[in-house]
């Protein structure tokens, strides 16, 4: 049987006068995208913009919420309630459903962005408030992360979690994260992150950072659009990904093949 | 045949730790609500608290788009393009939409705030780009506000409009408002607010701030929550409104009778 | 001989539309004002009337910066850097300075504020970030602050620290403030603050909240503006302070006798 | 005798993650910066860093107050009055201050930006809030500008002016930019700036877009960063400008020769 997999890349990070990342080069290249909410990048224009270029090539459109912090980039903790991050969750979603909405598409999937999204794979409050939001706003929509807390969370309230794969960073033997801040963290290597990504589609398995094996049956991988050489780094992985044997397909035909 | 009329005020304007008006007292007396999206006044928390109490009180729940101007409160002018416009309302339609979703309450209205509203009734640029995202979100979504060019260009389209009267502003002979830098722009008498408003029922006229007495076919009457006496004047309001044999209902009655 | 004491309180928290707090009240019965500098409140207006204010009632004007945080008010951790910390209050140590240098006052202490003073009491990231600010900006600039980490690298450096004592705070034995998570941790009773503020002054002591009695060589004591009663209660302070033999005196005076 | 002139632009114009210009190749062939304050762009880690470069090249270090408006880059038009404009100005003075306080430079002029200078140049009330400001803030503070309503007041309180002349934009013969809007206000040829500026510099005049000759005695050249091949472009109109007989040197040597 053909694998499915969804290739998937953080976009809509510009704000106001400023641009991030070479979205126009990128996004052909993706079959799901997530888009920032203006919380911590992204703006109504840059929004309205990056969800009427995923409607005219066919890719999938997603929420990618994070912390209210643009000069953090959302990558700072801000500590917050669980109250507290439903709301700004909530809030994200409905802003960019507006922009699908208007654009006569549906709004996918959602995921955490940067910190939010570290922390929701760690801490019950975090998780939870991104759960409480998606639970209330469509409990359809599907939650791409990592494993970790959000995902016994999501899964214990009956809600769809798909499985992220980061093609450019290393695993710990029990499928986290290795932190950024240790050495290795992240792999620049792109024959490295071929050979994974060979490995992961064939065998439905990771090398961990010690050599452990282990058991990653991904749904989405995610690229990096931001660092130099992406684009051309996005069209080896497809090319990878194809003579492995997976079929690159929205989210959607992943989870309902 | 019973008139029917609609009760209305802007509320949810607190922010963070600031709080304005007196909401809880204030909006068991409405049948409609103006909630600020986050742009000139709001929050995510304000927005969720503000819309659950909409629903257990049984008040339509409506978005208030204004300018991206907190410090100024959306009452300086930004020059804007239609294009822009139609992004930051849309922003604004889509995040309040997330928590009547959440509350499962619909979206009832939207009534543009402070100078993007005035502006709206003169301007072409910002009354289309306000038409262009109500159509765009969702075409049946009643736009509450004076007479003036939105009104044209939204009926052109086929939109819906709801004719608002300011209970407390004087009116020119044409039926615009009187400029506020002009004196006697704000009525503070309430015995002469609730004589208009006792007219506006019964005779479907208001009369000008030149005497001149013209038709105005009243959908809903803004009261104003931000001053003292609020409260004890949208009761006598309430008295007023009966006694001239209105019936007040949220505008999804007084639109289809 | 006569001890002196300094009067002192959070100011000048409003932002926009919005107020916080009993200024006009409160500033007449004060020697210092911490004054927000725009980041967790405060704005250009806020800060150009309230310096004015302060320079008519001869109020010596302070520093009161924060976290950059309005929707949270300074109060909720954001994970910095002491470069960032630095950065951030330098920027709004000039920003204030500027109103100081219009009405023709100095700039005469900086009191951190909210979670970011805490913090500095705490934690040596972000104390080390505000001293490098304060050694940056002007080191004769007196830093005011409960005991704590900040005060050590501080005093490494030659600058200038005065002790803050918190009228209505409870302190534990080692005279640092009771956490607010705690029952307890702030006092409501006035004649308990009244009774602790003249023990202060009479025996440089405070009874710490399993009673113990330790040293508290207070050179400012805070109030808090934004409670009930508070002008009343700040009132019966200034007596008491008095009638145990206080002269009540802005902190320069304090400093140098 | 020996012409000796400024060479400036914009720099500093980055937020949190997002870069803008090449402020590394451009800062060493300035003699003056005009820095982004953190309102229309800057914040306290980008205008650290752009100080201390401007001071390790020995560039002067000036102020580039805009509109409150990150989004809009300071280019649309926000409705304010002179006491709002002062304020604004004020605050970003004073932030701009403090980071040459702490790198022991001094602070050199202040440049209007974007809206607010174009603005200022023909509206007294922009105008006379730009110039409170100043006079409040540093009355021996030179503003730098194109000719306009701003140089009428500050000349006429005493303060000083430097003329700035736009390389790339041509000019009415009243001495004025050609608008935006209108086809030929921005010069794109390389050759024509270096005529022009050969022409400046020898005659002390420019041909306006009709072809009048008018007197323009530059104090300031203004360069733009933020297109393709300014480096390259600036390299060039150094060597044009010595050419033709100028010294480039700082402000401060310009009006002080």
């Amino acid at each position: 049987m053909t694998r499915t997999i969804d290739l998937i890349a953080d976009v809509g990070e510009g704000y106001g006068p400023w641009g991030l990342g070479d979205d126009a080069e990128l996004l052909p290249l993706l079959t799901s995208a997530n888009i920032a909410c203006g919380f911590h990048a992204g703006d109504p224009a840059v929004m309205e913009s990056t969800v009427s270029r995923c409607r005219d090539l066919g890719v999938a459109v997603g929420a990618h919420p994070g912390f209210d912090d643009r000069r953090g980039f959302g990558r700072r903790t801000i500590e917050m309630t669980a109250d507290e991050v439903r709301q700004d969750v909530l809030y994200q979603l409905g802003a960019i459903s507006a922009f699908a909405r208007a654009e006569q598409v549906p709004l996918e999937h959602v995921t955490p962005h940067g910190r939010l999204g570290n922390l929701s794979m760690t801490d019950r409050t975090y998780a939870t408030g991104i759960v409480d939001a998606v639970e209330k706003f469509d409990p359809t929509l599907p939650i791409v992360t990592p494993p970790g807390v959000i995902v016994d969370i999501a899964r214990a309230r009956g809600l769809t979690v798909a499985r992220l794969v980061l093609a450019d960073r290393a695993y710990e033997p029990d499928g986290t994260l290795v932190s950024r801040r240790r050495p290795g963290a992240v792999l620049h290597d792109p024959e490295e992150i071929l050979d994974r990504l060979a490995q992961l589609v064939e065998t439905d398995t990771i090398t961990a950072v010690d050599g452990t094996v282990i058991p990653a049956d991904a749904d989405s991988i995610l690229l990096h659009g931001d660092t130099p050489g992406a684009v051309s780094l996005a069209l080896r992985i497809r090319d990878t990904l194809r003579e492995s044997g997976a079929r690159i397909a929205p989210l959607r035909e992943v989870l309902n093949p």
